[in-house]
């Protein structure tokens, strides 16, 4: 079997079924080296439901995508046997069911070795992720987060799981290794001081929009930390992004980065081992022009070609 | 106090905060007759989520909302005080939680002895609404149920809770008396011939499109059941109508009622003793124009004139 | 000079300036027999402001517009010369210039002899059109009145002159004839009973959605009652419509005509002296589709095709 | 392989790869009853396209769709074995090279003895699959035209092939009878008086929305012609209805069907050979709360009730 | 009587009546520090009208405000008591007697004691208000002018007092002083170079885009005049933002701000005298994904900051 | 005749038949300098059609231009007689015939000594304007091209002429100078690595976004090339725009110019024989906030300015 996208020329971006990046849909089991899923849940959000369309929206724009990285000069699909392998089984009335699920099926792609790219789907999703991860590597990962919002809140309402609180999970229950912990994009107003001291105390390294933006973006990058050979997740929140590049999604905060900006920021990281990555919180009903999907995927190209330079 | 609207004529309809239709919003003890209460939850749905967006978009154009009705020459607010009593407690992230809030904050209106209005949510919040209701009443209640869907499916992924088991639920927990209970607007393609057993079993009233639309609608609404003086309940699934009259909601089905068919139904059906209604699953972000709330508005009005009859 | 629309075959509808109907954008003073002019002002709204915008909108969607009327069998631009004359000049910050402004420009197109079609605009702009209609035919007119709303309303907010109370205005200037006045779309909730008592004093016939469909609409039409030689003129609040039918105007009302029984009722209506119509309430922000414009293009082409026939 | 549509039960109808009726996504040649596949392309229309994006948003929402039809009393998925065997290859840039791709496509699945299901595209993808089922039945067809146009118009602008001429060459290439011709829906303004001569010369059975609501519509279905053992087609032109029911089309018109009258049309129709049948001009840009699609999928469901009739 | 707003942990974002920020609805009278209000009027327009809808809008996305200021380290809502003290009394069919209830509500407020913040409504609102201020304290104000355009423009067809004027009335008036003036954001084409004068003339400081941009943001900052103890006033017109940023708007100019920079302006401000602020301009039905009021929101959060710290 | 656009004082911005900057409307043979025309065609794109509805929304926005360059210090319409001179004639049907139709077009306006600004449609009518300059001025032209796409691809599908090859056709043909060709926004991912040849081998000038900010965009735009006298064409591509800034175009891609920065090119390109300029791929479907034309109207402003200097 070719791993490869159903090419533009042969057939039109508009026609044929939509799969991730227009690759073939196989089974789990199949001979790939890099499995793009879905995970339609959003039960974990506190304000705008809907990411549980995302993968839908995502497989749609997607067909948009092409192989080639400009500026790294690599051909993803030349390099990484893609492929699209469906949606992640998810229980729509149950998030604790839901993130079981989760977890079952990243240990099942890992037992196969697989690297994998998950389009949520809330980030609540990304705990059962770092679970099955952390299980399977035997140690915590290194972690970079992209994101508007520290997601190191507290239980609400009762409940101990949320988008707002997954990243605390991970650094409690030692899934990533704080201390090779990034977070960017954070901004906006907080409920509280005391919304800082997690970070702080866990030496997770904040980087704000403010940070990005003190001088040039080209020196910015240059400081950014380097990754040893820890294994390497990425979560990419898309709210990272202002709502000019990014309106549909659940939790929106203005005064956030540019596409262009975490494009530079990721093509400037140097990570050996990335051993996957997921895209969350894209809300299509809220973006009549679905821009926010298409900012997505391009994130979606960054860290298939992080993975093809492995 | 006085349970009046805001007049229009004092302050215009796209002015001040917006409560139900301008009228007060009070605390649940006040001493009103009738509770308009919003239940910002949508936990139950099986497709698209987003009416916990409902109670505030139909608080906007209730604005709209004025109180005499026509055809019946009664004028609402003159009739009843109502009230905007607030949200009903919900958990975000649980819906047992959820449905345990809802059924309390019933109780607790009907130990006040008020008569209410429910904005949902979705279709799953009625079954705590009637277990409050027949635990009061200490009798099954007299039942009518527009929607275009039967709602008394099984447990789905091994939930049994969801808006397309309310009604299952409510005949089996003899919370309605089946034979006392009417369905309106059903229609549209089935998972399977079993879908009509439960109905058929429980002797419940069951009312295609097909059969509203037989004969002059005139001709139709003369033969409706008379109610009695057992305390009834009307839920009003805003899907009981055709996607062109409410494209906001979850789960549109073509070949539904129109407005105008529900309006004659309302003002044909004899109900003495109307204790509380709901309207449910509308879902504001798929409707641009917001219609849908429009229409939902008017079921409310005409729930309400059914009380102030009473 | 042939005052023929564009066709469709020399140019695509989607192509060339805007025009009403393709038709050419000429002076007032020009040879034509019936002019077409927008009104963009929105100053007498309760409600949503934004029908400023019809006119633009509803000369883009009159592209589609074509000029056999295929149950009357008259080809209307053949039988009549029309025209695009502009639009009337307005003052976007007093209503009360505004108003003079329009009842100016329809006397000079009066003076010239002219019928003429006015896109609005919301229906405050019918009360100078009328003035100008009765100074000129120096008697009451005949008056049919498509709305949703009675428009006999008193002042509001201390101002004599909006869009709810242009046809009390009409009536008591004398502008109109109450017994040759025919008000159709009525319904919805009133503010008091005192409402009705306007038409009911004056001798309005008022029919109301329930009216039209009594019975079978083909047996309605028929008794639509037969206008003499009085000049008449139609005034068509697209609100008459169901919001599923025209979601974009001020302020909608559930329970409304469908586009095709205005239609009927407009192909019944024997009319043999029509000097005048106007279209208003077209809101276009508020539908995304613009489905509004295009039911108000077809009233404008039941209106041509009715001076057609005269 | 089982041809079933994947379970909303076992996986939620939010999620997974998008196929038609969540089918299975299978080669031509595979071992089905009825292939469903989309015709993404737009060529052929003389105002709005963007009907090639019409099979993606189907296959979206044909993920609502169930598969027991309540008044036929049959299930569809259980009577017929139904695969989307993906989309049919066109090039963008050339009406003419589509259309012979689209006519050797058919050509290969009526060899493979398949009956069919496409969803286009415009209007003039009809022409080149009455070609392929003319030359494959060796006899003109029985043919069934839901629409709100004629679409018997003479070249345009030089051109003979366009979405508003497909029924006329269907008839001057004797793929059609046109004595067994039925055209449905049709309205509206026409270019001339000339327009209707191709119908009245030719035979075809002409019946406007009037027509339909003469009297009542349970008496006007009684009416239907039946159809023969002639291998029979329907093309659903999706503008035969309302466009308060179908906005998102290319050249709506007011005045039109009821998704309700459509389906009642069609269950009341006898036709003991339907071989094929099409649904086109859905245009999802102009529609964003996706009600024409959804009106188009239930268009789907009775045709293929219909195929599980024979 | 506490006035916090309603904590998100006891009731979701998306639930309850929405007021500004989630805080108490009180009367005018009331204990309050700084009074939030709507000003629902859009009488002053020269293009789109619709602002009328902005704190409705406003105040259902200020649920996702927070309190916390974190580059600052101020908690706002602990250092002022803030209200929502509903909506400003205007007439929907007349500027002048609005702009005379909008300069009594002001004065009143004033004589309370209290500081504020506006939300319009369109610019001309911001003329009365200065009336007020600067009949209540005495003295012209150092004025703080966001804005894409001059607003120094003369009447308009007659009318003295529109959107594009209230800052010439406010400089010729003597409400403001022009040496303490600051607009910022300023950009775009001019009618003709005249329109330059009238800054020029009155010493105003007029910052454009270009300006903003010359070097890098941080330096930029660094040069902002720093107020002195004079009462002064900010108005945020929404449009000072890009296009991009900031959709929803009436007369948008591309080349803006974004939101990021108006952040930085604003918190690089020393203001030791801010006694009031309004936010106008924002018109919700141009823009689907509610950007434009979040970016409001953001503003308001800002303002209050700066009163915080006062 | 009087070559100015209407003003704004005597008829308000939203009023009157929309021209391209309420310029009048003209014959092709008028005595203006500039003529500015619509080519509502889109046969040429390879995703997204609608770009043939353009030249309608940018009339209707450009409503909002002004003519007083501020930074430039030049009134345009003082400068230079510009006028609506209507659209090209094209054909829907067919690419050929409209390329044809284009450049005879063009070649008519060349004879008669005109200046023009084309407003597209999709970038494939780039082709046959360049080649009616060719033909009219002898010699190649100088090039500057906005885009974020190569437009050097191969045939298609079979097809020669598509928006994806009309740069490669401009070079092959002679009709551009590679040495003095520009183009500006490239960015994203390519097909393959061979896509950057053509631009290599023939010594085109090609700036990244990354190009454009190595350094502080003042810099970048000093170091800008120079053009000589040789008769210049700039064919502005929308999707040189982040989609942020532009989302209604056919193929948009993330990490693209701000309006600002392409401003500041603009003005700062010195073009002393500026002849002809295009904006091309605005598809007004997928831009409900219409942004995407205002920054096309902001390019022709620029691009007028340029010509007035000239």
């Amino acid at each position: 079997m070719e791993f490869k996208p159903l090419s533009g020329r042969l057939s039109p971006r508009f026609a044929a079924v939509k799969t991730f990046f227009r690759l073939p849909h196989v089974p789990i089991e199949e001979n790939y080296d890099v499995g793009i899923f879905g995970i339609p849940s959003d039960l974990g959000v506190s304000y705008r439901p809907g990411a549980r369309f995302a993968p839908t929206q995502v497989r749609e724009f997607s067909s948009l995508g092409r192989g080639f990285h400009w500026s790294r000069g690599v051909n993803i699909f030349e390099k990484l046997k893609a492929a699209d392998i469906g949606d992640c089984p998810v229980t729509p009335l149950s998030i604790d069911q839901t993130m079981k699920q989760i977890e079952d099926y990243v240990s099942q792609l890992l037992k196969l070795k697989k690297k994998f790219l998950a389009v949520g789907g809330d980030h609540s999703n990304t705990l059962p992720i770092l679970r099955a991860l952390k299980k399977h590597y035997g140690q915590p990962l290194a972690f970079i987060h992209f994101d508007a919002h520290l997601d190191t809140y507290p239980a609400a309402w009762g409940c101990e799981y949320h988008h707002g609180a997954f990243a605390r999970h991970a650094v409690e229950e030692g899934l990533v290794d704080p201390t090779q912990m990034l977070q960017i994009g954070l901004r906006g107003p907080l409920a509280a001081p005391e919304d800082l001291d997690f970070a702080k105390k866990h030496k997770i390294t904040a980087i704000t929009v403010d940070d990005v933006r003190a001088g040039h973006l080209n020196d910015f990058v240059k400081k950014l930390p380097v990754f040893k050979s820890t294994p390497t997740y990425i979560s990419y929140d898309i709210d990272c992004l202002d709502p000019a590049y990014a309106p549909g999604t659940g939790t929106p905060v203005p005064g956030g980065l540019t596409t262009y900006e975490t494009q530079k920021i990721l093509q400037n990281l140097k990570i050996p081992n990335l051993v996957g990555a997921d895209l969350v919180e894209i809300c299509p009903a809220y973006d009549p022009s679905n821009i926010t999907a298409l900012a997505g995927v391009d994130f979606m190209f960054e860290a298939l070609s992080l993975m093809a330079l492995n």
